[in-house]
């Protein structure tokens, strides 16, 4: 054991670490990446350790700002001992050769990720080998259960809580706060929690961050839920299923999302939300995550077996995901979509698709069916209850959106007559990521055509908006270099003569 | 693009990187661990970021020391752009479904693991890959090749170059001093590099350390060989088929060793060095790295066809490996042996192979057999072969090894009669490096009995010696709970009765 001084380094990124001079690690035999347990006032915790020769002088120990939180302040002295390998690390590699893992196996893997014991190698290999084998059924469920008990789990007096969940990968998918007003007006609850943007051009949390506060502390949300029956907000800091942030954490690098995961992860949030009927929107299409309607229609399956083992009704929408939703993506942009599907106009798309999914939760719960979600969102109600909600959330519903746009536009126009026969969803992400979304919240596109309408030559295809001269030109360059648009001559044969 | 000021943060253990402030990163669209293109000086560098809210303030950014290395200083000025994703991470998933790597994939991969390209997460995937579908022949030999010609490698007028590698696992396993002396004496060169312990009590590095400086620059290297045929060093600062040790760094943390990757990384070594004619040794039994005999022949062949494949002889020794060899185990205790079979003596088993050994590398080379090794020996020019090459590397070959073993010892006594039936190498290896071995390098046990000897209760069977009191302690602490010797009545049926 080494009785080591406590040493402040702000090394915020990563899981809670320690820093220890090479020599004081070589006396434990302890080597870089491998776990110590460092005691504190008779409190005990495995860490990952890392080695330097010089940042920390022998005898002291460096601790990041995470592992400062357990009350250590620099100065300290902490003892130190070699710890052992996690046992999960056995597991993981059993996983990687093709062998199904037990219930208790399952368990032990995620409490140690969620205590930040595997590191990232491991978590790497954690990931493969998810990606390569996939979960069976039990696994899911153990796996799924487990992730809900690492968290926080919110419970409701009102019986009919309510979810939705979009797979995701579609551009100005944003029906989120369409839904959520009128379920809730529809008497549902429905606490909903969003994600912000990683790749994409928004997140529904980004959105909505336009007109409210959706970083807001868990007693507050339960106030806002408890006054309005929903709630906007970022689902970052509130300890839902917290193992899940870490895993993606291994997934995001590698740019993979293994099926089982996926389904565990949404589960698991849903289910510790308290929800007991969830809607999963599941966009398909060459250019949506779930590529093809078999894919689509196998996964809706896993979801509804899996949510039947934890209680939860669910309902999957298979939906077209081959083109943007809206005109809007990038946050200002698409919150002048959702205003004005809330004032009873368009954009088409938007107002449908809101309307089939709430008309689904209407009618899992038995509150009606989509007349009704039509009837509430036609009659102002749902307009209401956003604007309720909004400003629970001290926000302020009368912004002038318009004026918000990125003050640098440039119009992108047709090069040629015909049909719009491909939008690249991938692509049009991109050029509003580099025009500046979702950080720059005025920046994005706004989409003037969808697949199958007819352009000439010179027509309006979509706008780039950007808050800064600079990045709408890094936008335009990136636009002209991968076109997002194909428009052909439908009935020719013929694509292009070069 | 942006501009940031450079500020020197000495985090040490880890690849190249760079840290940037969240709000920048942000502004270019950069996650944690995602890759950014540095720009100094118009020389770019792709790096791989991390992310922080508080240690790095928006405007500057972030250098560890190995990132430092490029001539930057605090101050300087960076230019900052996004940077996709290396391709190689596609080939690395292509690999974990497992798909065979053409040529150039393979070869892109390597140099970006070389290039730091490949961040932790990234490297645990490739690991998980190569565990789980091993290469292919057309794979191997391209990863191979590619490991070879992204370090230093070195050409020897005399064509006799000749190498050792063993698998390892096996505790005192330290035949490398003495075949280097024998195999110089008759005319070989041998460039021999070593390497130290990672887990286990001693590197053969860390036991030569003992005697002399093995960490030599690349030209004093080239003397001593010059001047005495052979060398005693570490190969960690040589440049040697870099790749490696960042590949090892993977492979550490899930206790893995890819037989194919294992295979690549040995045989990139040998080849970067010049070696014309290797040796393999690989030591099997239920102690060691290959459990079984037909693991071993299976990994046997596999060498013998890489190594055609890049114009190097191999011959493999299948050894037995299901106990200690010699009687010292940890860096001083070890030297003790080496010195006694170059002086003639023993212990037998250590003796044995070294000099069996020697005699395939004299045969490989027409230099002569076990018979010429044993002559070389028996004559005294290994011992004076060796004394010249610890001078020749600033070490004193005469040196009182006995007053170096550490001064707190133990005896281990048999707590029964009857007949060895098994010795334990981990943890046999766990007591040593408890003790203190390799950083003390008077650590470590000595044992005084081999598997099938007859003992009587009371006879000592190893001894534990410890530089520290304390370090003694834990180490007979764990050596009552992790008894590292069977003794049975061999010709008896029941075993124990409990």
């Amino acid at each position: 054991m080494l009785k080591l001084k406590a040493k402040y380094l702000d090394i915020e990124p990563r899981y809670p670490l320690v820093i220890m001079n090479i020599d004081d690690a070589k006396e434990i035999g302890a080597n870089n990446t491998d776990r110590v347990l460092v005691t504190f006032k008779k409190k005990s915790k495995i860490v990952v350790v890392e080695t330097t020769a010089t940042i920390v002088p022998s005898g002291s120990i460096g601790l990041n700002r995470r592992a400062m939180k357990y009350g250590i302040t620099t100065d300290d002295y902490l003892y130190v001992d070699p710890a052992e390998k996690p046992v999960s690390v056995e597991y993981i590699k059993k996983k990687l050769r093709g062998a199904e893992l037990t219930k208790k196996e399952c368990e032990v893997i995620i409490s140690d990720i969620n205590d930040n014991k595997i590191n990232d190698i491991e978590l790497g290999a954690y990931v493969s080998a998810i990606y390569m084998h996939d979960f069976t059924d039990r696994e899911l469920i153990a796996i799924t259960r487990k992730m809900v008990s690492t968290g926080a789990t919110f419970k409701w007096k009102n019986n009919n809580v309510v979810d939705k969940h979009s797979i995701g990968g579609v551009p100005g998918n944003r029906v989120t706060p369409i839904i959520v007003a009128i379920a809730t007006s529809a008497g549902l609850v429905m606490p909903k929690t969003s994600s912000r943007a990683i790749t994409s051009p928004s997140g529904t949390a980004d959105t909505l961050e336009v007109w409210c506060n959706v970083d807001q502390p868990t007693d507050k949300i339960q106030d806002v839920i408890d006054k309005t029956g929903g709630c906007f907000v970022w689902g970052g800091n509130m300890d839902i299923a917290p193992t899940d942030d870490k895993i993606i954490r291994g997934e995001y690098p590698l740019s993979i999302d293994p099926e089982g995961q996926l389904l565990a992860s949404v589960m698991a949030k849903k289910a510790a939300m308290g929800a007991k009927a969830v809607v999963i929107d599941i966009p398909f299409g060459s250019e949506s995550k779930v590529e093809s309607l078999s894919k689509a229609r196998s996964l809706a399956r896993r979801f509804k077996a899996l949510g039947k083992s934890l209680g939860v009704k669910i309902e999957c929408a298979v939906t077209r995901g081959e083109q943007p939703i809206g005109h809007g993506i990038g946050p200002v942009l698409e919150c002048m979509d959702i205003l004005s599907v809330l004032e009873g106009k368009g954009p088409k798309d938007l107002r449908e698709k809101s309307l089939e999914l709430s008309g689904m939760l209407l009618k899992l719960t038995k509150k009606g069916d989509r007349k009704t979600a039509e009837d509430i969102l036609n009659s102002g109600m749902a307009l209401k209850k956003f604007r309720q909600i909004v400003v629970a959330q001290e926000g302020n519903p009368d912004l002038n959106l318009r004026s918000l746009v990125g003050r640098h536009g440039v119009n992108v126009k047709a090069s040629r007559s015909g049909t719009v026969t491909r939008i690249y969803n991938h692509r049009i992400s991109r050029i509003a990521r580099i025009a500046g979304a979702p950080k720059d919240k005025g920046a994005g596109i706004y989409m003037h055509v969808k697949i199958d309408d007819i352009v000439k030559k010179g027509d309006r295809l979509f706008d780039i908006y950007s808050e800064k001269k600079i990045k709408l030109g890094h936008a335009q360059k990136i636009c002209a270099e991968n076109y997002p648009i194909d428009i052909e001559e439908k009935d020719n044969m013929l694509v292009e003569e070069i």
